[in-house]
C-alpha cells in the first residue's frame, strides 16, 4: 500500500492553498516579531504536514495508557528533594540553570512552603523504534524525553489536527484513482489538547479556592511568558479558553515585568497589578511559558522566580518539578531499581520498556562504558549526546561525539547524558513551512500531554504525594524531514502533524512498500 | 461625559499588544497576497478600533426593525424586471456592467427560468445624521446604500465585536480613575453575522432539496470568489461553518475556473468538478463573492456568469437582485410614490424616513435641480456624487463635483446620482490599521445584514414575490477618521468596529462634551 497518495500538480496546489487559508483563519500561525510595529505586525503559517502521518493505532493507545504511570512517577520525583539533590548535585558546578533553580528552591524551603499543591503539565515525547537487527519486527515506543516546564505545541497540534480533519471531510485526501482510502474519519483522532491544558489550569484555580488575602475579592491565573514572543498562537488560546470559563487570566513577561506587576502580601499571597485595572487581583496559579533558559536567570530573573516561588500561588511547574525535566533525571531513572522507589513494580516494568539505554559521562562504570561506545565509530553512530537543556537544539550526534568530548573539559561533561539513538521507521509525507515545500521520508515524534494536580502530604519527616486530579491525556505530533537531526518547529525543520491511526497490517504493508 | 477614557502610555501599549495577539489567533487578518509563495504567505491584522464606538441604542434597534421592510422591498424589486428596465435602461449605453448583467439576464430569460428561489444576503448601510440647522436634535438614521451582492465585512465585524467583548471582560475598558464606566457587558451586543450568513446559505441549500440529476447523490454550495484574494478571512469561515453543518462547500475563482470546474446537465443542474474529488457534485447554491466589477466581465467572465445564471442552482444574488444594488435604483426608490409599488404604505413611510435626498443627473426636473445645487459652492459642499459602482471608492465630494461635471461628457453622467451629504455626529475613538495608529474624531457606518430566501410566483403574466424564510437581521460596524471621505477598510481608512449601545442621555452628553 502507498501513503500518502500521489497528487496531481493541481491537487497539490489546491491542497497547499486550502491549508494556507485554513491556517490564517484559525491562528495556526507564528508572529513575525521582527515586523512588530506600533500599529501592526505580520505573521505566517506555522509548519505543517499536508497529510496526517500514519501511526500504529496500538502504539498511540499504549502511549496514552502509559501516561498515568508517568504522571505518578514525575509527581513523586518532584516531591523527593533528597533523591533529586543526589542526582543533580554533580551538575551544580557546571550547569548554571540547575544551580540557580536549586538555590531558589533552598531559599523557599528555608522560609517554609505555603502551598502544597502543584500542577503538572507534562509532555512525554516518544518515537517509534525498530530494532535494527530484527527490522521486520513491529516498531515499539521509545521515550525521547519528558518535559515538565512550558510544554509547547499543544495548541498548534490541536489546530493542525482540526485542519487535517477538515481537509479529510472536504475530500482532499481521497485518492484520485478509485482505490480504498487508507484513512477515514475514524482514523483521525479528535485532538483536545487545548481543552486539556486549560482544564488543568482551571482545576488548579479551583483547587486554590477563595482569595486568602482579606482585601481581595477575585483570583486569576498568571501566565509567565517570554517578551516579544513569536509563539503567542500556542499560548493565547489557553488564556481565552480560561476567560470563557470566567477565570480571569493575564500574562506577564519574564523578568522585570514580574517584579513590576506582582507583589507578595505578608502572608505570601501573590498579587497581580494589571496595567488595565485599578485594583490588584490575587493569583491562584502561575503558569510558566518562560523561565527555562539560563540567560533568563540574571539577578532580576532570579528575583522574579523567587518571588513567584515563595508565593502561595499554585505553580505549574514548581521549581522541583521543573528540575525533574533535566536529562540527568531521565538517565538516573533508567538505572535498574530506581523506578521502584516511586512507582509500583508493575508500573516500573511498563515505563522502563519505553526507555532507550542511557549513560552518564562520569567515572562510574556506566560512564566508562559510555566513553567506550562513542570511541568506536560503529557504536558511536547509534548514539546521541544530550545536554541537560530544555528542547533538542544542543544535541551532538553519532561520530561527532568523539571530537566534542575531546574539546570539552571533563567536568562540563557532567551535564551530558549519552542516549542510544532511536531507530524510527521511515514514512512518507508532504510538509510545508517557511523553509519550503518538502516531499519525502519523514520521522514523527508523538507527545503525550499529562495534566495532573498533586498534593505534598507531610507527616513529620515522612512525605508522600497524593494525586488530587488527573485528566485524560492528550497528544501532539511533530514530524520532520528524516535527513535532519533536529525537530525544531521554530526553525522550520519540524512541522505540526496529526496521526492517521491504522492497524499493524496496514502500517507494516506501507512500511514495506 | 468623556468616551473613550484617556489611556496611559502603558495602557495604550498593552491594549494594542493584546489586540494584535487576539487578531492573529482569531483570523482577524488580511492575507498579504503579494507575499504569497509556493510554501508560505504573510498576513497582518485588519484595521480595528481599539474601543467600541458609542451608538444610540434606539437607532441600533430601529435599523434592525427596518430590515424586514427592506428585505421585502429589495426582493420585490428584484422580481420586477419591467420596472428595473425602466430605471436602468438609460444606464446601458454608459455603464458596461449594467448592460453586461442585463444581457445575461435577457439570455437566461429567453431560455426560461428553472429556479424560482433566490437568496438575498443584503447589507443596508446607515450613518447617523444630524440636521445641521437644528444640531441639538437627536441624530437619525440615513441610508448610505443598500448592497445586494458580495456583502463583505460580516465575518470581520463578527471577530472584532468578539474581540471588544473579550477586551471588556479583561477590564481593558475600565477607566483608570474610578468613575462609572459608560460601557458594560450588556451594552456590547452579541454579533452573530457569521452564523446569520451561513444559516442563510444552509436554508437555501435545504430549499434546493435533493439532487435533481439522476447520477448525483450529493449537493454542495459553491462560493464564487476572486483569485488571489486578500480577504479570505471574511469568506472562508462561512465555508467552514457550512462544513460544520455537514454541507459540502467549495470555492471557485471568478472566470476561467468556473468554466473549467463546472458544467450544466441537459436539464441545467450545475455540476461542480472538484480538483480533489473523482466524482462531480451537484450545486445547490451559488454564492457570489466576486463578479461585481466591470473588469470581470470579459468574454470568459460573461460566459461564466451566464453558465451559473442559467443553472438550476439558487443564486445569491440572482442577476436582477444584483442589479437592484445599483445607485440608480436607490435614487429611483426615493421618487415619491415609487415605494408603494413594492411595500405597504406603512412600510414605505418607515423606509423613506431613512432616505437622504437623491437626484439623477439627467434632463428631468429633478436632474436640473441637482445641477443647480452643485453649481453653488455653498450647496455643493453638502453633496456627494456617486457612480453606480459597488462600494464607495469612486465618489466625488462637495466642491469637486463642478469640475468633475465639466470634464465629464453629458451622457456618462447618466450613471451618477447626486446625494445630499449625511452630516454625522463626530465621536472619538482610537484606531489601528496598517496605515498607523489614530486617535481622534471618527464617523461610523452601521450595516444591517438582511438574509432572506424568496420565491417568484408566476400566474400567467402576473408575478409576485413570496418570502420563504427570513432570518433575524445581524449587523456590522465600520468606523473611519472623520477627516477622510472614504470608508475603505481595504485601504486602511476604515476600521472594523462594534457599537457600545447607550441611552440618548449618555450619547448626547458625550456629544456635547
Amino acid at each position: 500500500m502507498i501513503y500518502p497518495p500521489a497528487l496531481s500538480d493541481e491537487q497539490y496546489a489546491s491542497l497547499v492553498s486550502n491549508i494556507k487559508d485554513w491556517q490564517i483563519t484559525h491562528g495556526s500561525l507564528l508572529k513575525l516579531v521582527e515586523t512588530d510595529e506600533e500599529n501592526t505586525v505580520k505573521c505566517h503559517p506555522v509548519g505543517t504536514t499536508l497529510f496526517p502521518t500514519l501511526f500504529p493505532k496500538e502504539l498511540f493507545h499504549e502511549a496514552h495508557a502509559l501516561q498515568k504511570a508517568y504522571n505518578k512517577l514525575y509527581a513523586a520525583v518532584a516531591e523527593d528533594d533528597e533523591w533529586l539533590l543526589d542526582v543533580l548535585k554533580e551538575l551544580f558546578d557546571v550547569d548554571d540553570l540547575a544551580s540557580a533553580l536549586w538555590e531558589i528552591y533552598q531559599e523557599v524551603k528555608e522560609e517554609g512552603f505555603v502551598q502544597d499543591l502543584t500542577l503538572g503539565i507534562f509532555r512525554s515525547d516518544y518515537m517509534m523504534h525498530v530494532n535494527p537487527i530484527e527490522s521486520s519486527h513491529r516498531p515499539e515506543l521509545k521515550q525521547v524525553e519528558l518535559n515538565t516546564v512550558s510544554c509547547a505545541g499543544g495548541v498548534h497540534t490541536n489546530r493542525v489536527s482540526d485542519m487535517h480533519r477538515h481537509l479529510h471531510r472536504t475530500g482532499a485526501y481521497q485518492p484520485l484513482v478509485s482505490k480504498e482510502a487508507i484513512i477515514s474519519s475514524s482514523s483521525l483522532p479528535l485532538n483536545l489538547t487545548l481543552k486539556t491544558i486549560s482544564t488543568g489550569l482551571s482545576v488548579a484555580h479551583r483547587g486554590y479556592g477563595r482569595p486568602k488575602s482579606a482585601a481581595m475579592t477575585e483570583t486569576c491565573i498568571l501566565f509567565i511568558v517570554a517578551a516579544d514572543n513569536f509563539n503567542i498562537a500556542d499560548e493565547r488560546p489557553i488564556e481565552y479558553a480560561l476567560w470563557d470559563e470566567e477565570i480571569p487570566s493575564y500574562r506577564v513577561s519574564w523578568g522585570h515585568d514580574i517584579l513590576a506587576h506582582t507583589s507578595l502580601t505578608p502572608t505570601r499571597e501573590l498579587l497581580y497589578h494589571a496595567t488595565s485595572r485599578s485594583v490588584a487581583i490575587e493569583v491562584s496559579v502561575v503558569y510558566f511559558r518562560a523561565g527555562f533558559e539560563i540567560h533568563e536567570y540574571n539577578d532580576i530573573g532570579r528575583m522574579a522566580r523567587l518571588q513567584l516561588e515563595k508565593s502561595r500561588a499554585i505553580k505549574s511547574p514548581s521549581i522541583l518539578s521543573h528540575l525533574t525535566g533535566f536529562k540527568k533525571v531521565q538517565q538516573a531513572l533508567t538505572i535498574p531499581g530506581v523506578l521502584e522507589r516511586f512507582v509500583s513494580p508493575d508500573e516500573a516494568v511498563k515505563i522502563s520498556r519505553t526507555f532507550a539505554p542511557m549513560y552518564p559521562l562520569d567515572d562510574s562504570l556506566s560512564g566508562k562504558q559510555a566513553k567506550k561506545l562513542v570511541l568506536e565509530p560503529k557504536t558511536a553512530r547509534n548514539h546521541v549526546l544530550k545536554p541537560s537543556l530544555e528542547g533538542g537544539g544542543h544535541n551532538v550526534y553519532g561520530e561527532e561525539i568523539v571530537a566534542f568530548l575531546k574539546r570539552t573539559p571533563e567536568e562540563l561533561l557532567q551535564s551530558y547524558v549519552l542516549m542510544e539513538k532511536i531507530n524510527p521507521p521511515l514514512l512518507d509525507n508532504f510538509m510545508m513551512s517557511s523553509r519550503g515545500l518538502y516531499e519525502g521520508r519523514v520521522i514523527s515524534e508523538l507527545g503525550i500531554f499529562g495534566v495532573c494536580l498533586w498534593k505534598r502530604v507531610q507527616h513529620g519527616e515522612s512525605k508522600r504525594t497524593e494525586m488530587v486530579t488527573e485528566l485524560a491525556p492528550s497528544w501532539s505530533l511533530r514530524t520532520k524531514d528524516a535527513s535532519v537531526d533536529e525537530m525544531s518547529v521554530v526553525k522550520g525543520y519540524g512541522c505540526f502533524d496529526s496521526p492517521a491511526l491504522v492497524d499493524w497490517e496496514v502500517f507494516m504493508s506501507v512500511l514495506e512498500a
